[in-house]
């Protein structure tokens, strides 16, 4: 097989799939995608790339099929659901899972796919819709060789960094895992930061000004402060998926029996944020938790 | 009076205030140094600062005197203790407290020094032992205009950036707060992330590379991260730092009645390490407390 001439289906086209697919398309790449809202599907045509009626025209072709899905019950529905493409999959196909899972998710994923003549390489992606956008995401995964060299294409049009944890399915996930415990952890201490700042009477953008440039600076707190300083939590990454990935982590905890007293504080503080209501608003809304301070808010347009 | 003919005092020449005092012997300045322990006297002296015996004569002519001591107790005892210089000092001194304290603390200490005809800027600095020995900390500084601009030759021989947080003492203290808010809660998540890396069997070294360049870095975490994966804990900054540190964070929530779920959590790491006897090791020893996992180890000389 040479993998110029493959076929590639990206399936999930919301916010970090539609990159991913509009810059496999970009690419040269013959890219089929698959979404249930109609209105992704007709943007991803109008960037050119091949979007049939079925999920299952759009993947029986396929010689590498990209799961961006929300969840592991997402991805089971589409592989293994009543119209699941799982078994209509030609032999030695490769699934790529980016989605954000527990590694004994995709352990467990790669057992049934192999049962069935299918490979497997779990993906998880960071990076956010901008660098989804601009074909340069960061990948973290794990996988046999092999099935890098046949998807070799699909990561170049898709990331800027491809990290090849192991040759096992897992090791991906367990990497986005450890990522995504520090990455929660970080917005909710931001949080947490900001919500005293303004209770000790500190300006917030001179605090966010002079922090950003300390030792007490992070990715998050450099990405997430602005949007409290806005007061507008329109979101680009919700409540509720910080809900969903330290609860992976505490998860792993739990198998694992390891305590991870720093996690739990920090999922305790998305899953407060998400029962007041904002689960669907921007991650930096977890700042709303914090009782008797005045945020900024939003300039009326 | 002149400022470019003033005479500064730094007291307490740790690795911190030796720093201090050695730049601004090095920009040109008249400096005094003290300290009780006759090493650090005697490598003051041999940079060219001026060393005497006793704490009242390396004050008594003083306009400025910079307090580089290790907590509010220290700074008690210089002032006003038995051999305390406070009662000693010219009318119109100003007083630098450049050690990490509350802001309540640094309210309280103004209004006795005004009492006594002294000034005062609360100064807290941040950027290590490196930063100190080249003249370039960053300081977070408060108090009235005319003060700073009496200061202004030392903390230009010291510092890379001088925030001026407000004119009202005390502000420098909250910042300075917030910053070891979020340095101590990411020293901390640092740890339990790698922990829990190794728990799931991922090699710290590549963890460490992919995290470093991915939405869950922080600086504490890039600055931490390589003292675990060398073995050595030889103390940059101690574990006790942080016992006191983040107990300055959550007195303040006491004081505000504001809850602060994240760094309570990370205080009681913090506390687990030195109750288990690693409070004099460098805080990423926090990393100790978690149990059933093999960290890497020194290296043999």
């Amino acid at each position: 097989m040479s993998t110029s001439t493959s076929t590639f289906s990206v399936i999930g086209l919301g916010s970090m799939g539609m990159g991913a697919a509009k810059s496999a398309v970009s690419a040269g790449l013959t890219t089929y995608g698959f979404d249930l809202n109609p209105e992704a599907m007709r943007s991803f045509k109008e960037h050119g790339g091949l979007a049939p009626a079925t999920l299952l025209e759009a993947t029986k072709g396929a010689d590498v099929v990209l799961l961006m899905l929300v969840n592991s019950n997402q991805c089971d529905q589409v592989l293994f659901g009543a119209h699941g493409i799982a078994a209509s999959l030609r032999p030695n196909t490769v699934i790529i899972l980016g989605s954000t899972t527990s590694a004994s998710y995709a352990k467990a994923l790669n057992e049934k796919l192999q049962e069935m003549n299918l490979r497997m390489i779990d993906a998880p992606v960071s990076g956010g819709a901008a660098k989804a956008n601009t074909g340069e995401l960061s990948i973290m995964a794990s996988g046999p060789e092999q099935a890098f060299v046949d998807c070799g294409p699909l990561f170049d049009a898709i990331s800027a960094k491809l990290y090849r944890v192991s040759d096992t399915v897992g090791g991906g996930a367990s990497v986005k895992m450890i990522n995504q415990l520090l990455a929660g952890v970080h917005i909710a201490a931001a949080a947490e930061a900001m919500a005293l700042g303004v209770k000790a009477g500190l300006a917030p953008e001179m605090l966010y000004e002079i922090i950003s440039n300390s030792a007490g600076s992070s990715w998050m707190f450099q990405n997430r402060v602005p949007k409290i300083l806005s007061g507008d939590y329109s979101p680009n990454s919700m409540v509720d998926i910080f809900v969903k990935d330290l609860g992976i982590v505490l998860d792993a905890g739990k198998e694992f029996k390891f305590p991870l007293p720093i996690s739990a504080s920090a999922h305790q503080q998305f899953l407060s944020a998400s029962a007041a209501g904002h689960g669907l608003e921007d991650d930096s809304a977890v700042i709303k938790v914090y009782p008797g301070i005045t945020l900024p808010e939003a300039k009326s347009k």
